[in-house]
């Protein structure tokens, strides 16, 4: 199974290592992360850099897509380079997905045209105006269109797309040997369960930073 | 404040991007990516290269360490580089933490002797022999020594030393901010959840491969 993680500048790490860290790991997985030059690329923090090994023209027929977010989405999806080789690769994907922003570049690319989308709680709006209907899902199935929420909802999502992919079986497999057994120390992972003082904290401090990003 | 992420050959991606995600958004966080050599160190998958920006000799008195886990963390071990790094390094830390098999590097370096400390379930013999009194906890905090379990564990370890570095308030932002509300699709996360057989096929699939790593 050929797998391709696109990699654009200010891509948000944990989106892309999530779901590789348990990707990879499917029978006959051939991982590859991708961009528009291969080399390193940036992550948003500024601390990161992941390697590009290919360019989008070295692998333009994955069976799994997996689109990132980050500030650098709204970029990526302004970029005809990119959306273009998104509906190209879709064309014969067996899964396309995204997390958490990323939802944003297959939405402006036709990807999620008519069908339902989830994306970080902060940025429903980005899927305004390309057709989407708007989830607060975790996880989104439409056929073979899979999208996940904020940033750490690419784990949930490999493992249900595991399962998918193998088996049950499989999919708990893997969740045990990346001992995923959250155990999180407050209660605090969505707008609807975090206390009300501390979503003012984020939408302050996240959206000026992402819009300007 | 200076966080230091250790990196070695086939170290287990997941372990360091789960914390950097979250540490890297600290207060003045300055975060390194650090290894014998500069430059792309590859993950244990060989799917993956994160780049290293600094040697140790050029980052030797971090606030925080981070040491991952992996099959390579065997080597790392019984590295001397490596260790003389870690126990000149821990002298002046603030806090220093593994995950997984990063604590089997710890140990090695003599950081848990005498104290208590965590592991990837499956690999806990490997604290044997160093004096360390091994727990099946998730996260263990002892002084200003911190370990976490198998790969995922680092999420909820980074959001722990979060609250006690800044305050809960802003633990619970970061964790509103990267949508920590995990929802996986099985209960199969521990030893002690997961089907007998699920149990017994990462057994058989992860021992073999990581003694050899």
């Amino acid at each position: 199974m050929k797998i391709a993680i696109l990699l654009y500048d200010e891509f948000t790490a944990l989106d892309c290592i999530g779901p590789y860290e348990l990707l990879s790991r499917l029978p006959d997985a051939q991982l590859h992360f991708v961009s528009k030059k291969a080399g390193p690329v940036r992550a948003d923090t500024g601390f990161l850099q992941i390697v590009a090994e290919r360019t989008l023209d070295e692998l333009r027929d994955p069976d799994l897509l997996l689109v990132p977010g980050g500030p650098g989405s709204r970029a990526a999806s302004e970029d005809p380079a990119i959306l273009e080789w998104i509906r190209r690769a879709h064309a014969s994907t067996r899964w396309t997905t995204s997390v958490c922003t990323g939802s944003e570049v297959l939405a402006a690319a036709g990807v999620l045209k008519g069908i339902e989308a989830t994306t970080h709680w902060l940025f429903r709006d980005r899927l305004e105006g390309h057709g989407v209907r708007p989830s607060s899902e975790r996880v989104v199935f439409q056929g073979k269109v899979v999208t996940a929420a904020g940033v750490s909802s690419g784990i949930d999502m490999a493992l249900a797309l595991a399962a998918r992919e193998v088996n049950d079986d499989f999919a708990q497999a893997l969740q045990l040997g990346v001992e995923y057994d959250p155990q999180p120390p407050f209660q605090a992972g969505s707008p609807t369960k975090a206390p009300a003082h501390v979503v003012e904290l984020v939408r302050a401090a996240m959206r000026p930073e992402t819009m300007s990003g």
